[in-house]
């Protein structure tokens, strides 16, 4: 494996075997697989989860990692290309990103979308312009539209759960949040779900379509494993049968980049808090995820996250245990 | 070892056990003891050599850590029960805590106590709180009432410093600090020496009493290992014949969680500066101990703080060695 | 090796070794030559390659690190001497360094200079202090006047780009920058160059000369290796056969700790960014270093930056290497 950047650049095949040694390494440790070896770690953005894996997922394979954030006491970094640099700023990511890769057999970057021009973000203009600068391996830790490492978790999640691929009803949820979130996990759980076969369902209110380039990536996956996509607004419909349902929330695309315009339309849907009703016509067992941070009353109710439904707690340790088979694969010698 | 709370929780032979556990780390290391093992370490109040000293034992024993604090790029974290999330904090401890944890085969946690309500603080409620999230093993790295790290390293160092258990003075002093810090080191401090069968004294203003239930707690362990525990506010009745003052400031019992009570207080108190008068009719070689950080010229003097009285060094040292003998007792696989 | 401070401390023959080492450990990686033990990394000034290298450093070698820098959640430390510290710090260096440097088996400390008194800042009297207060073995991250692993990787750096040693021809270049720097790397990279037996030039603006002592120092190991140093601001003299220019920028000697008056002299020297009519007359393959982090646009133009002269990303890395080498040689155990 050169990049961790997509699950799209990778069959089934090759994510099933990527799945099995997470497993494996999960039973039978191997403290020495990557010894001496150095992941570097660039957070442009805020990390709970993926900041604590990655450390922890070096560290259980033998090897190390560090850590830069411009919260730390480095100086400060500049993005913008070409510009003369006599503002506060004292480098810049043309210099400070090849540099920090050096340090490392492979990098993991970390920068949320701009959200000011949808294009812009849906073409990973940012994000590509930094993985340009470097011929280390690296790994998207969530950028504009990805979240791979996020997928990956996920994808072994409904698997461990027993949750079918084919024929196995999953339901994308938009939520209310009292902020215009980024599109990287929406857009990059919904491909994921449609290439695992499974029949997903967009349910989301009106104003909060994904882009249609995310829609049309996921049809064509789902229409190569043997999965459906579907959107609507009616969660009746989309609950019916629903094996698990994945809440997020999300900016509004037909405002995006507009805050107030997004706040206007948003404030109206405080309702689209995930609740008991919500699982009324949807299996019994249906399964509650959903990528943390979480809002707890507002994105979900206190019985749904602190019940039996959901399984947020092991879906965040599988960020680990996918990320430890993406290491291994990526740096582990002879493999 | 489960969990690692309260010396109060290990008999005397267990903690000489321990100790010896320490002395041979240091004599004879075991890099690789702990190998592939991750401690996840989760400050909530600020830190200097418990962050220091964790991270450096783990590595010792060949394994590694992460820490994650509030200050850190995270999510914000709430920690109030049944709240509606709709403020800043994107993230509850009710999540963060177990995922933080499912990193990690042990967890250490820090978190003062609230000093609002002394009941409170006394029952451990909001650190039990969040320990009842996790099964993971855990480290008490101070909390409201406890910090046995601190406490079984200076078990050893008055071990190291030939300092006697029956028999031996110790004199835990209240010192002046503009600021009312925590109970959680003068009363675990206090239980530590008299478990160990020394003759405490404690000595402190009015209104500087320590809580009935901890003087209690120490009074107990004093009649199991044949110490003995009393309190003044007489110096020279304190110090006569002592062979180790153990100087720390704390909030006044009295006016708990009343910030401007506390202070008009202590504002006379400035006096309570342990300084070379002090040890007029303490033994010769009498010791001077911190759990640190200390103010010069204010908690102590700099002839008394920089004199050949002073183990506050060797004793932070001892601060790894002991958690080492912790960490290798609780994760080293045979022991 | 017990401390890495000063280049002056090598002969010749010895930084070979070092050179020879670092080049051996890229080729071929010992991941457990360093195995438990443990680098202190303290930063009281900001950091960014600094900070990463030594941290990938030390896992390369199978070892660790931590890092205690004023920005994380610490107690605020005071670093005057004599003082009663009843302000916001609640912690004094000479506790801190002490116990820092007592949980690892050397310690790093970055300090920048305080530019207030330039002999204070020649003597190093801050850093002296600091290290006075310990055993174990050191490392300098920078101090007032020195920066010894920049100076050892630009050494290699320019053995790895076949620059030559005797006959070499070496420019530092002072640039401008809009704020006053420290005089650390200039002073500590003349000094390197010379004692490689090169050439050196410094071309800078009236005003900007080197102290005298810094001059002297160069002088100095330049007549013991075959070198020249001279100064001048004319650059089409300095720039005549140049082999590489080295540009950085400093603070006026002639305004030391002035600020006002520094400012007033350097504002009409933003014509002094090299660019690419400054290679006229220097060798064809004349090579551009920089330690970073370099503003763009302001101290060099961005096609010299991003064009086949600069070498500054290699340089970058080999801050790595040639502090694995020193790591190795003060750390590991048989050598």
């Amino acid at each position: 494996m050169k990049d961790f950047n997509d699950l799209a650049d990778f069959s089934n095949d090759e994510i099933a075997v990527l799945l099995e040694l997470a497993g494996r390494l999960d039973a039978h440790p191997e403290p020495v697989a990557l010894r001496g070896k150095v992941l570097s770690l660039l957070f442009l953005s805020p990390s709970l989860r993926t900041l604590a894996s990655f450390q922890a997922a070096m560290t259980r394979l033998g090897g190390g990692s560090f850590v830069i954030s411009p919260e730390m006491s480095i100086h400060g970094l500049e993005a913008r290309p070409g510009i003369v640099m006599d503002g506060a700023a004292a480098e810049h990511i043309r210099e400070a990103i090849p540099v920090i890769a050096s340090y490392g057999d492979a990098i993991g970057i970390r920068a949320f979308a701009e959200r000011k021009n949808l294009e812009h973000d849906l073409a990973e203009t940012e994000f590509s312009a930094m993985t340009d600068l470097i011929d280390t391996p690296y790994i998207n830790m969530e950028s504009a539209m990805g979240h791979p490492c996020q997928n990956l978790a996920d994808w072994k999640t409904l698997d461990d759960f027993d949750i079918p691929a084919n024929n196995g009803k999953f339901v994308l949820s938009w939520a209310y949040h009292p902020k215009a979130l980024p599109l990287a996990v929406p857009s990059s759980t919904l491909f994921m779900a449609a290439k695992r076969g499974m029949d997903v369902t967009v349910l989301r209110p009106e104003g909060f379509q994904l882009p249609a380039p995310v829609m049309q990536k996921a049809i064509f996956a789902a229409e190569e494993s043997g999965g459906s996509v579907r959107e609507t607004n009616d969660r009746t419909e989309a609950m019916e049968g629903a094996h698990v349902i994945y809440a997020k929330s999300w900016s509004s695309t037909a405002h995006y980049g507009d805050k107030l315009g997004d706040q206007k339309l948003r404030e109206n849907l405080i309702d689209w808090r995930v609740d008991d009703p919500w699982f009324d016509n949807a299996r019994d067992d249906c399964r509650f995820m959903h990528c943390l941070p979480v809002r707890r009353g507002v994105v979900v109710s206190e019985p749904v996250l602190d019940g039996p439904r959901s399984i947020v707690i092991p879906e965040a340790r599988n960020r680990m245990l996918a990320q430890m088979a993406v290491l291994h694969q990526m740096l582990g010698g002879a493999s």
